[in-house]
């Protein structure tokens, strides 16, 4: 699964973007001039594409080579500019302070959205509390949630199956919202889950070796392993490794690759001509793991145990193509649950990224690194002086560091206190960031902690395809 | 590896040609409106297609919809004929009786043609008798083969690699012909076979399940084996099978994969935006097979062996494609030798197809259907009345059965005595047809016998990857 390339693009000023998007566009005729690798030119084009969107969403006007922007009209946070959301798997972008528009991504995207009568039912069903992420709307979309439910309360159980990209060893704590969700998914239906670390994509997508995206995942195990999933219920797996171990996989992926043509991924994924065969057969291979034929024996050969996929909702697209092939090669579709993105530091325009180290809180992040990024790059919903911040209060609708916290702090009560005191202006800007940092501070000490229990012979036990715990 | 799906055009008048292609073409819009199965709609407008290039071979003009031909210009066997031979991996086709101008496809491909220097060189290197098939041009053209015998006389050897794919359970006699070739380069090289059947392929292109396609992979792995291949020195595979069980040949085939675009495989393959990704992705799993790196079990682990591949000339486009990629992916090119095709009993216009029963001599056809498809089938280069062949003589060029004589018939001054009495018109047509007869009635009553001997536990054997008799 993928990062978005670039995300602080929305705090440039029209003009630094129309520079930004002119040296872009200088690069890639260089590259390409210069017969640079394909994946340094696509990478570049890419970038460039995300800068006229920004310079699009920003000024309301095409990028003209040699025009700078003249009237500018920001837009305003209306309907209009709502229409900009861009989301696929490599990027999100938006020109609201907020986010992107979920209600119209249900809409647009054909899902339905989680309410609180499929909230309850879960908690009828389980018997547990809702995750803190159902209860705030963090998982928002499902698709045939309800039939799983139907399923489960006739005793009939399913399986959970997520994943993602290595792309490099340093995962961010936005990285852990599918895996924090799928453990407790885990425990309270008690069924198995299955975690692929698509590095096959990763060495695909990026300029690294098959070995280096291995060791990637194999890194990465290690943090979701710190997450606490038990190894009797959970099999992680590296497609570079497990495509060579499974009698299942492969033939699942050749049966989607059969009933999938290249204009459906281009319509899909915008695939070019000019993209290698290896992305456009690749989403196949992020499909097949939504069919327990896969896994012979993690199922004990057991085939059709129905699927439920928690992930960000950009990996949609990969699951609506799963869901159009499954009934025409014998499988159950798989049910999804859509997660929103985790924003930047700099702001909730595009989910946290990897590649920019101040856009994230990264799992190996210091006290002190946490402490100074919070302070120095989470943007804030305050108001500019003091005397304006106690007379109009904050905004905690585009305040990041607000966000943050429904991520991350448990109690309804005080995340609620919190609101109301930042929105009267009692609570300053400083002081919410200090509970945040309050917060984040000892979460990541305590996976730092668990992340150094984890040895390699417990990745190898996790990463070893065997029977798990259950029968179906 | 694929076969032609029709070969008997040419002998149709410009007429019926115009006929079948209007025919053809109500077909393909009967099924687009009925929302056929892709795989159906796609045979069917390849027939379409290849119907249309007969047409403009047989007539000199491209098809129009309802205009029937008129001024039939029948265009000899001259130049601007033979410039119309289509060669691909699926297509065969040439409005010349003698067959394609192989020699203008050694220009056309770029490879280099098997000359008397080279076979001799052959000869020396191996101490043994250059093969019928080096002595007669049926194996004619080549990439490398003088590298691969620089090394050899340095001690460094080499492994080969060809492959079938299993459309179904019968095999033709031109099927062997790779075989039966590799099979002498084993012995007179003494190095390692190996053999993919591409069952995923089939799956891919044909109407069929997988477990129908790896079936018939099984069911060739036993003709194959009745070639008499040695276990010791030979792997079998189907890649439905293998790639589940290897640890290296889904890291070769995804690394072939990075280094091709869709635009490539477009130009080499002709694939459509309508194709599906399978199809699309596939020429990386004929590649892979080229590298030792892919068969860790067999090789010990020790990749960069150099590859030879031994096959029909519409193969070389996977081993162009694959001989561009290998450098960028740090793996030795690998060495190739090119055959004729195996041509139609009908004509050489075309090459032997398992789909039309009569354009073929099958594995399985009795002494009596040998007999009686010779007889009633073979394109005869004789005379039409006995006192014009007496007068005239006979063409061997374009006579089928003498075309057979030179793949089966050992004997080198039988078949010269049989090219001069046929040509000098003391041999009559039906008098070559009963030597073709006895030639190949024992060949495949003793393949036959052969045959019943392969055990299921012999397949097994053969099909199991482990390390094979050879260190390098």
């Amino acid at each position: 699964m993928a990062d978005s390339p670039n995300c602080d693009l929305t705090s440039l000023s029209p003009l630094e973007l129309f520079g930004r998007v002119t040296e872009q566009g200088e690069k890639v005729r260089a590259l390409k001039a210069g017969k640079a690798p394909k994946d340094e030119v696509d990478a570049a084009v890419r970038m460039l594409l995300s800068l006229k969107l920004s310079y699009k969403t920003t000024t309301g006007q095409d990028y003209q080579a040699g025009l700078p922007p003249k009237d500018l009209v920001l837009i305003n946070n209306g309907t209009a500019k709502e229409d900009e959301d861009f989301v696929d798997p490599w990027n999100v972008q938006t020109s609201n302070a907020k986010g992107v528009d979920y209600d119209k991504l249900i809409v647009r995207f054909g899902s339905s959205k989680i309410d609180t009568d499929l909230i309850n039912r879960i908690e009828r069903a389980t018997g547990q509390k809702p995750h803190r992420f159902l209860r705030r709307g963090i998982f928002f979309s499902h698709r045939d949630m309800d039939q799983i439910l139907d399923a489960y309360e006739n005793k009939k159980s399913f399986y959970l199956y997520t994943g993602r990209g290595p792309s490099s060893q340093a995962m961010h704590i936005g990285h852990l919202i599918q895996f924090i969700f799928s453990k407790w998914l885990q425990e309270v239906f008690d069924v198995p889950l299955i975690i692929q670390l698509t590095d096959d994509e990763k060495y695909l997508w990026k300029d690294l070796t098959t070995e280096k995206a291995y060791e990637y995942a194999k890194e990465n195990a290690k943090d979701l392993i710190a997450c606490g999933f038990d190894v009797n219920k959970t099999f992680i797996f590296s497609d570079l490794d497990y495509l060579g171990t499974s009698t299942g996989f492969y033939k699942n992926i050749v049966k989607v690759q059969k009933h999938v043509t290249f204009n459906q991924v281009k319509g899909i994924f915008g695939f070019t001509d000019s993209d290698c065969i290896g992305k456009i057969s690749f989403p196949a291979i992020q499909a097949a793991p939504s069919f327990s034929s896969s896994f012979p024996q993690i199922f004990n050969g057991k085939e059709n145990i129905q699927c439920l996929i928690p992930c960000g909702i950009d990996q949609d697209p990969y699951f609506r193509m799963t869901r159009d092939v499954a009934p025409r090669i014998g499988q159950p579709k798989p049910a999804l649950l859509h997660s929103v993105f985790f924003p930047a530091l700099q702001g909730a325009q595009t989910k946290m990224s990897a590649s920019d180290p101040n856009s994230s809180i990264f799992l190996t992040d210091t006290p002190k690194q946490i402490k100074t990024k919070i302070n120095k790059h989470a943007f804030s919903g305050g108001r500019d002086t003091i005397e304006e911040h106690r007379k109009y209060g904050g905004n905690c609708d585009v305040d990041v560091s607000f966000m943050y916290l429904t991520f991350f702090l448990e109690d309804d009560d005080k995340l609620e206190q919190l609101k109301q005191a930042y929105t009267s202006g009692e609570l300053l800007t400083g002081e919410l960031k200090k509970v945040l940092i309050e917060t984040l501070q000892p979460f990541v000490a305590a996976h730092q902690e668990r992340r150094k229990q984890v040895t390699d012979e417990m990745v190898k036990q996790f990463m070893t395809p065997r029977k798990l715990a259950f029968e179906f």
